[in-house]
């Protein structure tokens, strides 16, 4: 059971509420390993709205879907779902609240997650509204974490490469700053750190932050969150290349560490693929962490958990 | 059991097969309502074959099917099932027979239905042929005025705004002219007035037609089916737009009348927002019906109802 | 049980191999007839990643994992699918492994089926690498000559119209190159027979291959195995129109002759309609073994057959 019908913004995710979907998270990761699927939501329908094109986050709810034994109904596919010219948001909404049990829904508009969740009769999870945010990936980040180092606080953490632009660090930044006795370094190019206003409000929840355009994983670091830099933000080609060969993160930068090193995928080239084979690279774990923590909120916001 | 095995045109309609469907509608919805999905063809494969963009009613059958617990095969996409250049729709469906118990299928070209039922060894149902017909949606509006009325006779029914070019206009008028009783009144621009054809046709079944430019729904209607005026079907794009604006209901027209409302939707702007939450708009309500209506042909169709 | 994890090219079908393959597809096709669909992989979920259009593959994999009641995760479409930019194949296959628990992959790049299978933790089948490899095709095709003629020696064949290009004519001649007393014949435009070199593998392998411009089926042939033109890869298109007027089956060609006719499909024009009801046409029996084949295929990779 959670306190809310409709998951739109990580602020919703107090350590609380984190505490109990993460339980959830590791029966559905164990009942997963022993039975393969599960009845679990066998009288449900899950209505899977992706007008943005996202195989990662789609196919991940579709597996979590599956492995529950919900139905599922699609809109047809991203570009033909530019619904019929003209329908407003709400209108699809209260439409599709009548073929299923719970909407999950992806849009470019930021703040479209929450207009269609106020609208729906039934719970509805944001799986991204443009650039705003992305709950669900902020909770198998902390999750990943948990799992691997068993807490959330007392961690010295680095944030890179794009802090200024970059959805995931914000989002998972923002949930960590809730426990005690987080370190936070943001690390990358000068002109990708993070704002200002970001900074205040991370130092107004306790958390000790500093910018650094280096850092050294072996001093200390417990965890490295590592995230593209996204080319199409960049409008010098030049500049980006060159960021783009400098803040990546090579075998040497990590073995012998005790920092874990997380991406929320895809890797373009900001890890080198000589750094998957080590112990501290969990990064395709941390993937295949969606799947128990959407079944776990499907379940939980459904009633079921 | 129906009398036919493929459902291809509002014509099969007869107020027995009517009665009969509905009395399955019944079912299908209180099932739904109590076990949110049931087995009744949890050992059959529907093929959804939507070679045109649809996303409502795609999303309606595959919720009906998964409802049912049936097993799905789409073609991949609208686009890329421009099958292959040169094969015959016949090829396809001896294929798709082979892959599926039954056939649903949405395609741009009128006729197309007729040909693809006549091939398949399998039950098909018509999704929409083009300009020509779309069985299941008359269906659908008729089952709403049936719960919210009682009848389909003796009613007093507005059609508006483009019953010159509406197929749902033109096939829900033909479907409820086979009662008595029922008297039709079209509205909307004096362009868009039925075609003295249909107008022939439907005093010949006995229905008493009229049309008016101008109609006040307190005026003892007991329904009106309200259509968008179709900008594609426009030359005059000022035209167009004079229309749009003239006909539209507003919450004036609606309120304290004991008028339905019908949408086959996407609403565009030929009813206002603020119409929504009155107890006579019934079109939210109306797309919700297509579950358990196309749950119940099926079912039907498949024999197990 | 299979003695490999995953089937990436006919290289692997062994006749011991494809002896258990077929015993399971017969079973298959036994079940489907009397049940509908069955239990075997309730437990599973297959991912189904079409990086080209390939609606025919694409629904008889659906098919086939309904039947056996198995989850399915897809990419979202095939153009959506173009993946994040950058994004090796290995990460993406190492994503869809903790999302499946098995993988089925067409992907217009030669040899990416080997690097994905060589990637995944999960068994792997190739749907179709580009020009390379399509081993499941081959199987239908030879399950299809097993059933009707009750064995894959001892066979008289003709292979057309374009033996140099086809796919389906390089492996399933290849397939049957392992049993006794095979003939083959090449049939089609001189500068469509095969290549010298697969012509030097066939006469390693001790089949007697001959070559000629035109063939009669009723001179003793058991089987021909007719695949289309390929418009595409003609760069003189009135020589592809020429050759598509000569080279095509006629009811005269076939009637009488206790010759099968196959053909992979699509059909365009190699094979007039009018052969479609003469019993020795199997064609569409042909496309649905698909199903039953490919549900031996993914139980004995899952370890369940």
């Amino acid at each position: 059971m959670l306190p809310f019908k409709s998951l739109i913004s990580s602020s919703q995710l107090t350590p609380n509420i984190i505490k109990s979907i993460f339980s959830a998270t590791d029966s559905m990761a164990e009942r997963i390993e022993s039975e393969g699927r599960i009845d679990l939501l066998d009288d449900k329908v899950v209505a899977l709205l992706f007008f943005e094109p996202s195989s990662r986050t789609m196919m991940s709810f579709q597996s979590a879907a599956q492995r529950l034994k919900a139905g599922m109904v699609f809109a047809q596919n991203a570009s033909s779902t530019s619904f019929e010219k003209g329908e407003s948001l709400e209108d699809l909404i209260r439409m599709v609240e009548s073929y299923a049990d719970i909407i999950v829904m992806r849009h470019a508009l930021p703040g479209s997650a929450k207009i269609a969740a106020d609208t729906s009769a039934v719970p509805f999870i944001n799986a991204g509204d443009g650039g705003n945010e992305h709950p669900t990936q902020s909770l198998i980040d902390a999750y990943t974490i948990y799992k691997e180092k068993g807490r959330l606080d007392n961690l010295n953490i680095v944030f890179g490469f794009d802090s200024l632009q970059s959805r995931s660090i914000h989002s998972l930044s923002r949930l960590l700053s809730q426990y005690a006795n987080n370190r936070f370094t943001f690390t990358g190019p000068t002109e990708l750190f993070p704002s200002p206003n970001m900074l205040n409000e991370l130092h107004a929840n306790g958390v000790d932050c500093e910018v650094r355009s280096e850092v050294r994983l072996h001093d200390g670091y417990d965890v490295a969150y590592i995230n593209r830099l996204q080319e199409e933000r960049f409008e010098d080609k030049a500049l980006f290349d060159k960021h783009r060969r400098r803040y990546r993160l090579n075998r040497d930068d990590v073995e012998g560490s005790e920092c874990l090193i997380l991406d929320p995928l895809p890797r373009i080239d900001e890890i080198s693929t000589d750094v998957d084979s080590l112990p501290n690279a969990v990064y395709f774990k941390q993937a295949s962490y969606g799947v128990p923590v959407r079944m776990a909120l499907l379940g939980m916001l459904l009633d079921k958990l």
